[in-house]
């Protein structure tokens, strides 16, 4: 069996991830790192070439059948995304979910143009949410799906909301951890399709290392005013040493889930749900995006082109094991 | 929109279970019932054509798009679906899982020479739990599924062992609810990847109504002892009035969950659950036959042919939304 062969553009926490996801896949290897910084992933990375992802030549020299895009949503993936999808497969991560339509026809006409797949906005959330959410709604008319964040006692790491708190002046540095509301769950588990505000489904805990002779009754304060950030939340702030910060709060932990919930037939009550629970956030987005590029590289040898969601791909897409283990195995 | 027309055989639980889902889809409808018992369905029936199941000019008539199958899968389905897919696109429930890959053999050949979709083993058990066993070892290498049966308080109601039950001399009535045991659970969640035996994953919880001079003890063994059903598994026999089981175990309750952990990447724990409960079991499956009806018109539509499970189907296909509004409500 020929390996799919992938070429990882971006080498941050999501780019790391999927080298080690690749790592543990028998039909597939990496063939390449493309980053803007060449010279700095170089020294991280010995074994595999690191090329330019300025210079197609380069990366195309490495014949690699997909590109996993690691970049992000905000500032790499608008640009980068339509360029590499014309020289390649591409899966990604695009997260920004009301800008998807827009990314997904950017991307659709690139793709189709050069014949290749692109598969967008997969991981957990969107990505595997965006699947439970459609089947819920499939199986269930009427139910609203709901999304939870920080299910688990120890809650969910909301990286935008840690680098809120960092651009506090008098903030040394800072962790936030999102907690979902357990009352909340269980309403919309019980069939009441609830009409929430963001605060009461919520709330955000926050560590904060002050810079010496700060202030830390205005800064607290000046947090829990954060307009979008905290303003609409109930918010803790905890003040702890970098030390505490670093041994008790460290790392990339998160968990969510989907549920939803109504009745069947006669009335009868019928409730689904997803959970998942992530001691590392990008290493499992990198495991979806893997999983995807395989789907991506598939469905370009089936002769499909253009811009793909998870729901555009059929499960068995997926799976590297074959159709017939999936009937025996998985059905 | 022309709606798709799906023609309902059988009037089981089931069978009823998809007339009243039907009901709730804006882009279906019935257009008839298949029986082999013309006459005692048209008793129940009053506003739906009622036809013979052996006369295909008969349910042809009425033009439907698709055949949802209702029957059973020991003595229904295995020559019934076959036979039907010769006239229409079809979706059952066949859930015999151990004989899935000779099923959608003989659909899958009968499918192709007809040139119609057979949508074979959907509802939640195969279904929705065979795709959640798939997505989870796709995404989460070397993790295993377990499934778990009655993990709510009151427990799933297991047909076949009710009917187990029934069996036994001196019983005049009998209900069977299994639980999934806790700790079990929380072993795979823990990522343990444990073995189990049968026994350490459920136990089972039986009500029976004795008849006059019944010797409760010798039942009580007797059901105890008996091999594959019970033998395996802790089991608490209680016996009860026929007015007491009538009143307190009524309906078809049924839940479960299907549960794998792993780890990601620098050995991060991963953990994904898919939960289900469900007042009325056959309701849930025919809500879920219905959204494959819907696919298998589209994908046939599209051109395509053959047996296909829930892991052959894009998502989309299976929703009654556009795909503009998924890309907007749910991704």
């Amino acid at each position: 069996m020929e390996k799919i062969k992938v070429l990882v553009v971006g080498y941050g926490n999501v780019g790391r991830g999927v080298l080690l996801s690749l790592a543990n896949q028998a039909d597939m290897e990496v063939v390449g790192i493309a980053s803007r910084s060449v010279e700095r992933v170089k020294k991280s990375v010995k074994d595999i070439p690191v090329v330019d992802i300025n210079k197609p030549e380069e990366f195309l020299a490495l014949k690699p059948d997909v590109a996993i895009l690691c970049g992000g949503s905000k500032n790499d993936l608008p640009q980068q995304g339509p360029e590499m999808v014309k020289y390649l497969n591409t899966v990604d991560s695009f997260d920004n979910h009301s800008c998807i339509p827009q990314y997904h026809a950017a991307m659709d006409a690139a793709a189709k143009a050069a014949k290749h797949v692109a598969v967008i906005s997969t991981g957990w959330d969107p990505g595997i949410f965006s699947l439970e959410r459609t089947l819920a709604n499939a199986f269930l008319p009427g139910a609203r799906s709901y999304g939870f964040y920080g299910c688990s006692p120890a809650g969910g790491l909301s990286m935008g909301h840690s680098d809120a708190l960092r651009t506090i002046k008098g903030v040394a540095d800072a962790r936030q951890f999102t907690h979902a509301v357990p009352e909340a769950i269980e309403k919309v588990r019980n069939g009441e399709n609830p009409e929430f505000a963001a605060g009461d489904m919520h709330t955000r805990e926050c560590f904060v290392v002050l810079e010496p002779g700060a202030d830390a009754a205005a800064i607290e304060a000046e947090i829990k005013a954060m307009p979008g950030y905290f303003a609409p939340y109930k918010t803790t702030v905890n003040f702890v040493s970098q030390e505490e910060l670093n041994s008790k709060y460290t790392g990339f932990p998160h968990d969510g889930c989907v549920v939803a919930a109504s009745t069947t037939g006669k009335g009868n009550q019928a409730a689904v749900e997803f959970r998942c629970t992530w001691g590392s956030n990008p290493e499992a987005t990198a495991n979806v995006l893997v999983a995807h590029a395989r789907a991506a590289v598939r469905m370009n040898k089936a002769g499909d082109c253009g811009a793909k969601t998870i729901l555009d791909i059929p499960p068995k897409m997926l799976s590297p094991l074959s159709y017939e283990e999936l009937l025996k195995k998985f059905m």
